[in-house]
């Protein structure tokens, strides 16, 4: 499938070499790799292993949670792994407030920091940083970068070649998105944009409620045609987290995920 | 308590005579009214209630809905209500996407629209219509309208004396809050300011997350703070959906948020 990419996390019971024989046979050349994953298989078997596939790595995930401890270490390794890996682009979630603290203006300097002191590094080794910005919705616990203006803003601070992760799920519903796509594009500071749905209602779990590109309130190929428009030519990576999918046979999920692409998503399909 | 005010909401289970009641013995002399609680008292005699008690309506919730159908009849109801109870903010929560369609602009427009036709039916009942931005996790199915600078822009365009409703729940996290809340103040546009915490994780039903001042996530203090800055002298409401508080007998409810505003939010308790 044209420029099409299996985030591993969609497949999230399947190994690393499991997910890599999934997308040869489902006919998937690109994917995106969790360094958990990685870790498990071994970084040169998992680099092997995406080589000999013929596989594009579209990205690794991740580094990031500037506001926690010991993160500029840990987002030194995920720059190594994935320059060893071949992954271009190093998806970095932020991270929220830090345990105890409600001071956000504090977390959002540290997070400005983070990623100016890890950005020489990275372009060093070949990597691009791109910061997701996350749904505002985890601004407490997990990222307290929450629009792509704000990544922007952050992004061409940084330079060094950081730039952004487009997600339907985090952007959608954001009133400035046209504007920050187009500012995002003209800059060339799309690095990765990624797919998924909005599920209603949210699960009791938030971080699961996504689904299958046509399945939710997202109206996602208008937004990837926001994205080519800004000219991203790049992959497309469907990442969901959604229990019932992760307990789908990983073969079917990946048919689900090429029939979306196809219908919603490939050129001529857009509408 | 200096102008602090019971959002009904808060205590779910009283009637509106229990309500009132309870603000009295507690010494809270605003109080913010549910439609639902009112049309169980009969519109006349809960004007009657509130006026007799002394207290302020600081709101009328809610109109808004604009993406449904039959909203603009019964917005025009809802300002003949919030009219003879002498509540001079009408608090609008303007919808999410219609039944099966995922046209957020269009849906946005609907909006703009719905607004601008209620809002000189509003002034000329001396009635101010305040647009509550959502948090954007609302967006799909509660309010298309998801940050502070999107509700300010509806409020310009709409005119008539309409305005906005901060809340800290709905507006914390936006990068933007700093700039947004000066411009609001600037204009006189602040109608209403609400509060209550950000709590995790988020419950099963996304509605119920939030907690007493002070419990969660929200520097409350500084966002009051901000508010007060811009210019903002009117009334804090407190408004919080949580399962718990509504299983605590009211008056213990009153107790705590008498306490917390005491703590947090009257004057001199301002960091």
């Amino acid at each position: 499938m044209e420029l099409l990419s299996l985030n591993t996390a969609t497949t999230k019971h399947w190994t690393l070499a499991e997910a890599v024989a999934g997308c040869v046979e489902a006919g998937i050349s690109g994917i995106g790799l969790w360094r958990d994953r990685v870790a498990e298989a071994g970084l040169d078997r998992a680099a092997r292993l995406v080589r000999e596939a013929g596989l594009t790595v579209t990205s690794l995930c991740r580094g990031g949670f500037f506001t926690g401890p010991g993160s500029d270490a840990d987002n030194r390794r995920a720059v190594d792994e994935a320059a060893a890996l071949g992954a271009d682009t190093l998806v970095l979630v932020c991270g929220g407030l830090p345990e105890g603290s409600r001071d956000l203006p504090a977390a959002r300097r540290r997070v400005a920091a983070g990623i100016a002191a890890l950005a020489p590094y990275a372009e060093a080794h070949g990597v691009k940083p791109a910061i997701e910005p996350l749904h505002p919705m985890f601004c407490a616990d997990r990222a307290v970068v929450s629009t792509l203006g704000q990544a922007l803003d952050l992004a061409e601070a940084a330079g060094h070649g950081t730039g952004v992760v487009v997600d339907t799920y985090h952007v959608w519903w954001d009133p400035e998105l046209e504007t920050q796509l187009a500012r995002a594009g003209a800059a060339g500071l799309i690095h990765a944009f990624q797919v998924c749905d909005w599920l209603l209602p949210l699960p009791a779990d938030a971080l699961l409620g996504r689904g299958h590109v046509g399945d939710g309130s997202i109206d996602v190929p208008r937004i990837a045609g926001l994205v080519a428009e800004a000219g991203y030519g790049g992959w497309t990576e469907v990442e969901i987290f959604n229990q019932e999918i992760w307990d789908t046979p990983g073969a079917e999920t990946l048919r689900t995920l090429t029939d979306r692409h196809r219908r919603h998503l490939a050129r001529g399909a857009r509408r």
